[in-house]
């Protein structure tokens, strides 16, 4: 299997080589060919290249199995004029590998939930999915300009049905992986793509009788996700509401350095990154925490190559040293053993 | 002063009775002249009149000083098609009275905080206001459309120069009245509108110089919101956000039943109505809690009418009474006596 790694900015750079190694093991021990190569992207790629997206970035990823993304972004490029800024590699490489499904599987980790800054008993046995649709809707949509010389502007928020078909295919499928649950969110009451996604869900039901389907406004999902996030399975949404929930949802655990992500498409291909930033502020210091971009692995262990069995173990491995006291400087413990980057990875490993 | 009353649906009807009485003693108290009219509108107005928002509604809400509104909505005007939908006659009377700026206070009454379902120490000390344009943006841009025979589906992000430049202002202004610290939400690493608003932004500034201002992107706001609440003061964004980051920051407290908004122009007009909905379930029993909407009408004496000593009178009793114990029973208290909503009204008033 061909994996292109784009470490990109800050802590990307570190948590990368966590990833990688924790593959090596994984490949030893089942005996896989996993072969590696490091490319460009985000502010890194703007330094070197004069451009977050490199055409040669582009071309392997496009030829590659899967691609593991550190982070992208930093203070260095912030002022940086609309193309030169380092997320506009990320939207890119969305855009140009056509990955349309962002998968967030969100979980707490029992040591970690007394740091989350909801109540035990409102967080315990939260386990929910975030499906959000990743290359259309107003990220994309045209036109979006100035116009009347800056007196006014518009952004373009369109869908095709077939781009709301295919999102809600997903997460109707991962849904009947889990709880059969899933939860439609959408602006139903204001906005006309709301009321097709909320007929193109209806539609879909006929074809997975078992799932049991809620329809919910944004602001209502907003809320509930803090009221009551045990109440969730899956949850699918278009592009930018899935933006704010899915980082809404993110803080819940208490473990936001732990979250994985994968964007995917229809064919297995998929770019698997961790939800967490760049962290410029501790970048290259040596204790960043790699366990977000090593579950990112382990996603696409399973996502892109169906390999469940070694996914799984990463998994539990994750689980067992950190059930054992051992942690990164972020994550808040009431006791254990802090360890840096490279030792988490190893005891993983 | 010529107040129009608009109880809605559901326990509408019964808080805007609240209101009306508090009033009546705030009038009698200080030798004022409020004069009432109630008129209909969401569902109600559909069953009666055939339409969310009846001319007669609008002709006097133009003609009043200000209004307020119990709330719209209920499973019975659920299935109606998008026009007789009660919500139509929300979007209606505000785009009608042209009230761009929705105010939404947001501060937790320390009797209720233990319901929060944020722990005591994340919560604590929390006390802001989220400004939301309410006449723009992705709720009223057109084309707002399917196309293709449904094969496609559009929505608009539309805001003028002017449009921001007032709500802005507003921000800036309320800012000014409080800790003068102003957070403007955008997403402007991806939409045009966020550039240009967060540039607006900038070119304000100016004029107010005492206010620290910072830019914060949508995402990482619905973030902070949990996990630290209290770094905010005043909150600016569009339309769309506003609708999801103010519902997520009504549940922070633990007293969504207590929260008012105000929705206003630059004349001193507006339309106040509590933050909670029509709560269908419990209507007509007699147990509302009547505490939102008296706040609300506490925020119109303050903002239409300029009455800062007879609202903080009010806002004064609410607090009073919640702290001598007495709570309608959705407020979850350790101790304390259970009240109604006529009770709990003749005790504030
Ligand atoms: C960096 C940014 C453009 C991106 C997005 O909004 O999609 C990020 O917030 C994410 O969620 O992956
Ligand atoms: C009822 C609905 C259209 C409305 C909105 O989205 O503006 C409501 O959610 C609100 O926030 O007042």
């Amino acid at each position: 299997k061909k994996i292109v790694l784009l470490p990109g900015d800050g802590i990307g750079q570190e948590v990368i080589h966590s990833a990688k190694e924790i593959l090596h093991a994984v490949a030893q021990e089942f005996k896989h060919t996993f072969t590696f190569e490091s490319h460009d992207i985000g502010g890194t790629a703007v330094d070197l290249h004069g451009t977050p997206l490199p055409d040669s970035t582009v071309e392997a990823c496009k030829k590659a199995d899967a691609v593991l993304l550190g982070a992208v972004g930093g203070p260095k490029w912030d002022l940086n004029p609309s193309h030169l800024r380092p997320e506009k590699g990320l939207l890119g490489i969305r855009k140009e590998l056509g990955l349309f499904a962002n998968l967030r599987p969100i979980k707490g980790f029992k040591k970690l939930l007394p740091s989350s800054p909801l109540k035990q008993e409102v967080i315990e046995g939260s386990d929910l999915l975030i499906v959000r649709e990743l290359t259309g809707g107003l990220y994309f949509g045209t036109p979006s300009e100035r116009r009347e010389n800056g007196n006014s502007v518009v952004d373009t928020l369109f869908y095709t049905r077939k781009e709301i078909e295919r999102i809600v295919d997903k997460a109707f499928q991962a849904a009947m992986k889990r709880k059969k649950q899933l939860t439609s969110v959408d602006k139903a009451n204001v906005l006309e793509s709301s009321k097709l996604w909320r007929e193109i869900v209806e539609e879909k039901k006929a074809a997975y009788p078992e799932v049991v389907v809620q329809h919910m406004l944004v602001d209502s999902t907003a809320m509930k996700l803090i009221t009551n996030p045990s109440q969730f399975d899956v949850i699918v949404t278009e592009n930018m509401f899935g933006d704010i929930l899915s980082d809404e949802a993110s803080v819940l655990t208490g473990s936001l350095g732990m979250l994985p992500s994968a964007s995917l498409r229809d064919d297995g291909v998929g770019l698997y990154e961790p939800v967490h930033g760049s962290a410029p502020d501790i970048a290259g210091q040596g204790i960043a925490n790699p366990l977000a971009m090593i579950l990112s692995a382990a996603l696409m262990l399973r996502y892109s190559f169906g390999l469940e069995e070694e996914a799984k173990l990463v998994e539990d491995a994750v689980q067992s040293i950190l059930d054992e006291g051992y942690h990164t400087p972020d994550l808040k413990m009431e006791s254990g053993v802090t360890v840096g980057t490279s030792e988490m990875t190893r005891l993983i490993a």
